[in-house]
């Protein structure tokens, strides 16, 4: 990857490029390239551009033609051309014709050679949003570690009660059974805390009756856990939380349950029930379970009533509880469910999903769990998003990992899964993985998706950036330069940030069971404030620019140590410079960048017909002018 | 991509890579990952390696271990792991840790930073081949171009009759329709041309009745043109060839029919008709048909008396014509089959004709035509290959085009239907297109597949790579060179080479009609001699060596004008060295090649410790002592 980029030719999904947000089938949209003119000695700009698209599997070629469109920041040329939208999913790339040879630019950039179709933009006529989606701040709470609150509660059979302060048992048998006995009236009466923080919605983990603090493994999807308060405590939760603004999503398990189920229980007692066609149950007992794990059963995607009563039509699990209020629904472990052996019913069962929700609920979110590359699981109809742990997660933290030298880190801090420790990588090769995960994705699907910096199932990003685990909070600070350029970077890309609860605070953790921390509200003066400033004024800049929300984004410049990229709206364009380190300074012609208005970090040098950008680590937010 | 390969990590699906090459669901195959000795300073050998695959949509990690197992050519270590096949298409790369970093090997080779998953390698049980494809040397014939012979033909009514020696018509209305006069006998008396080429299978564009000289606008698919000899002639020359040890292999369009197709007809005569349902005919008559082409009615694959009638079952087309001799079929358009707008049939139309020809004749191969990226369409049961013109033709065009200043060729000669001249781009870019086109194929799809330096669709390679259209053949060989090099990456490369007939004697052509030439069989003279017989010597060696036809491929060393590979095979290790100009001499550790036993071009220069390959344009093969 060329370090910089300002003169790259670019198309995204965005308004900006891509006229008709929520294309018909068979209609033609206005595609848009932007051809930046390129000042360098040598360059030529393209004497023709083309659009690519396959069109019921063929290769069409459209031409595009120079148009006097306004709206660019800088110096060049607006392409534009008509798009049919021959598909449900029509994917297409632009060739740019030079003199003796020619360009393809896609969804990972610009390419000097032929390129798969992999890496194609997408126009979908199957993933149009729910309007309200891309704007949200989100904040995920683990009802178990939240807060106190409402009726005291009985001790369920299950649990080891623990006190709020105790540290968190994470490893050992005993971690599902640690109980600090959080409600959902205990988060209901916190809810001041997420508007505090800018939040707009609020992610719950597992609600339902189930044998563990985590709940994954559930006992019913047609109660609330007595334990967290119960349907009421629920109810009343989601009502305050709409009478404040904010919106609610739950997490259901359709790749399995837990084995107290009742379902389970009549699968096991009775092999004639119709529950027993809901698992995979072997002749010897034996039964296939999530990652082998017996107590969580896996379902069989195969049974038509296992489906009725989970997530096909209005009786449905999936759209009882929207009536209840939710928002949408995070799905747990969605690229495994409905996948075994030679069955795939994966992608139907995402289809079905957002079918039923979209009959009880038009503006309902349908958001999958997806712990690796889910271009595949979003071609087609089904989840909105996903969690882009692939496209943002394992980027950012081998962009920012401080766990070397210096910090307590141990060496070994696993990488999501992977029997390696967290690589520390140039800049070029994080945004070229970031590029490339995104690119197979429709626009609209990436901004459905949601950017964690971690969550209930990692290590605390403050830890990974080298805030260490040796307290509570990264007392020392020593974390919190890389976790605010973490954040910077989560609230200034495309995608749907999403706080795992207590981050705001500087709370460390060494893997995800140990990140489960009670949230500390007695112990405020420990807080780490600087880090809660930091997050109050990022949200509020995510939220103050829709540039940040649903603008385009456009790669500037990448070095090792720095990252600049634009986003582009057409209410305004926004320049963002995040660096880790001291790096040469970036320098882009003001005639191709407008002046910069600073809305966060340090001021750019304007001088004569250039501008410099910071050279020192920081987070940097520009409005181009 | 760094110049020298020599010391990268490597795995691919052959043989010598994954053990056993027809894996059933469930089993676990042993799989392995050279790890070359890396000389230079500074480098350090993996401290660990690990296979990652897609376990029901879930990556998992399990260790391989360093073995003693022999076979490879060089200094290094063999790492070994167990790959549960846990799907029809279980996907899987690799993790070569590092000290404090990692690195991926996926099918496009390695990388230092995080990939998604669509260039991992591919185990399938879907992809089981008939034994005898790999080792097949193809000639393509276009019938009413090879040969007249048998009985006198009367002249169609659609035909405008053409002499022997006449230019072919390739542009305007009259292109389709003249006529040649070519038949099935004509092809027949011929065979011992075949046979002299070294080819050993026959694919012979359709042989349908139909109204045109190419006859993709059948008009029965139950009887053979009787213009080309009818059934009795498609059987003699079927019953020749397979005398002789040659395969034939018959074109099918299962897309479209031709519009005086008898079920066409009875559609339009008879809206309430079975046939009805075989096209989409809308209320104003109007109808969809290939590319807009009123001639060539659209096939609807919703219907299932179409499919029973065409592909589905042992009274189809697709079956009977098995049952009269035919060793497969060649899809056309396969991409397009069964795709219109909302629809989508093209995955299962694939299943079904396999399943059919399966039932039929277990070894019956089945290739599907496709022009761009086959990769998705490759991904589960279906279609054995496909022509690769995305990743064999364009990138070997783009390496090899000769129509610069001093050839006859037009700057514009169009680049395979794109918009754009063709390229001439250097090795490392057209290696990358290259991997990234086969990456995500499983192997077995990929030695499935047809490398093609050209056909009936195409300019001829002749006149890409120089040789002009200024005559009949490239008489001043001005594309001579450059021709025998793309030869010798057909004849060397994975994929079934296939030869387009005429290509052998030097004929020249500027687009795919024109490309249709009459064989000369009686202007021997003319021929080209030294372009037969460098086709004499490579479809020799192709036939000869083993490694050739089914071993795995591991790039060693690429630059601009040259590119050098080994074709690994536990019979013999071959090193291919292919240049197209004067380069940087080409040097390798003798340690690591071993010694070059000379099977073709020029010898290896070996001194000390070091080889060193021929320097001047030339392709170059040995075998590694």
């Amino acid at each position: 990857m060329s370090p910089s980029h300002l003169f790259d030719p670019h198309h995204d999904g965005s308004p900006r490029y891509v006229l008709d947000q929520a294309p018909k089938l068979g209609s033609t949209v206005t595609v848009r390239v932007w051809v930046p003119d390129d000042p360098r000695p040598g360059a030529t700009p393209p004497d023709g551009v083309w659009v690519r698209s396959v069109r019921d599997g063929e290769p069409f070629i459209v031409a595009a033609t120079p148009t006097p469109a306004a709206g660019a920041v800088g110096l060049g040329t607006w392409w534009e051309a008509g798009l049919l939208v021959s598909n449900p999913v029509t994917s297409y790339r632009f060739l740019l014709r030079y003199d003796d040879t020619y360009r393809w630019l896609n969804g990972a950039g610009v390419h000097d050679r032929d390129v798969t179709d992999a890496g194609d933009f997408r126009v979908s006529t199957e993933h149009q949003l729910p309007d309200w989606v891309p704007d949200q701040v989100g904040y995920q709470v683990f009802p178990d570690r939240y807060a106190h609150g409402g009726e005291p509660v009985e001790r369920p059979a299950w649990a080891n009660p623990a006190d709020w302060d105790d540290p968190v048992v994470h490893r050992g048998p005993d971690v599902p059974f640690q109980w600090f006995g959080g409600t959902l009236d205990g988060v209901r009466e916190r809810l001041g805390h997420l508007r505090d923080l800018g939040a707009t919605l609020l992610y719950l983990t597992p609600f339902f009756a189930a044998r563990s603090n985590h709940r994954y493994d559930a006992a019913s999807f047609d109660e609330v856990d007595p334990v967290l308060g119960g349907d009421e405590a629920l109810r009343r939760l989601i009502d305050a939380a709409h009478e404040v603004g904010l919106r609610v999503v739950g997490d259901l398990t359709t790749n399995h349950t837990g084995e107290t189920h009742p379902w389970f229980l009549a699968a096991q007692a009775d092999p004639t029930s119709a529950e027993r066609g809901f698992y995979r149950i072997h002749d010897d007992g034996s039964y296939e379970s999530w990652l082998g794990v017996p107590s969580l059963p896996k379902l069989d995607h195969g049974s038509a009533e296992m489906r009725r009563r989970l997530y096909d039509g209005p009786d449905s699990v999936v759209a009882q509880w929207l009536r209840h209020g939710l928002d949408g629904w995070r799905i747990d472990v969605a690229n495994m469910t409905g996948r075994l052996g030679a069955d795939d019913h994966a992608h139907d069962v995402a289809q079905v999903i957002r079918r039923t929700m979209a009959a009880e609920r038009p503006d309902a979110w349908l958001l999958a769990e997806h712990g690796h590359d889910a271009s595949l699981d979003l071609a087609g109809a089904g989840w909105h998003g996903t969690m882009d742990y692939a496209g943002f997660t394992r980027p950012v933290w081998s962009w920012l990992n401080g766990g070397a030298p210096g910090s307590a880190v141990p060496h070994g801090l696993q990488f999501l899964g992977l029997p390696a420790p967290i690589p520390v990588r140039p800049g070029g090769a994080v945004v070229a993985s970031l590029r490339d995960a995104h690119a197979a994705m429709p626009w609209q699907s990436r901004v459905a998706s949601t950017s964690h910096l971690d969550s209930h199932d990692t290590p605390r990003f403050r830890t990974v950036a080298g805030g260490g685990t040796s307290g509570w909070v990264d007392a020392d600070g020593l974390g919190r330069e890389k976790h605010l350029l973490g954040l910077a970077l989560q609230m200034t890309l495309p995608g749907i940030p999403v706080v795992f609860m207590g981050d705001e605070l500087g709370l460390t953790g060494l893997d995800g069971e140990h990140s489960r921390t009670p949230m500390p509200w007695d112990r405020r003066d420990e807080w780490d404030h600087p880090t809660y400033d930091g997050y109050l004024a990022w949200t509020a800049l995510r939220r103050a620019h829709l540039a940040l929300r649903r603008g385009g984004l456009r790669w500037v410049h990448v070095q090792d140590d720095s990252l600049t990229f634009l986003r582009e709206h057409d209410d305004e364009t926004l320049l963002v410079h995040v660096a880790r380190a001291d790096h040469p300074s970036v320098e882009l012609p003001l005639a191709h960048v407008g002046g910069l208005d600073l809305l966060a970090g340090a001021a750019a040098d304007v001088s004569r017909d250039r501008v410099r950008l910071p050279a020192g680590p920081g987070a940097h937010l520009y409005r181009c002018r």
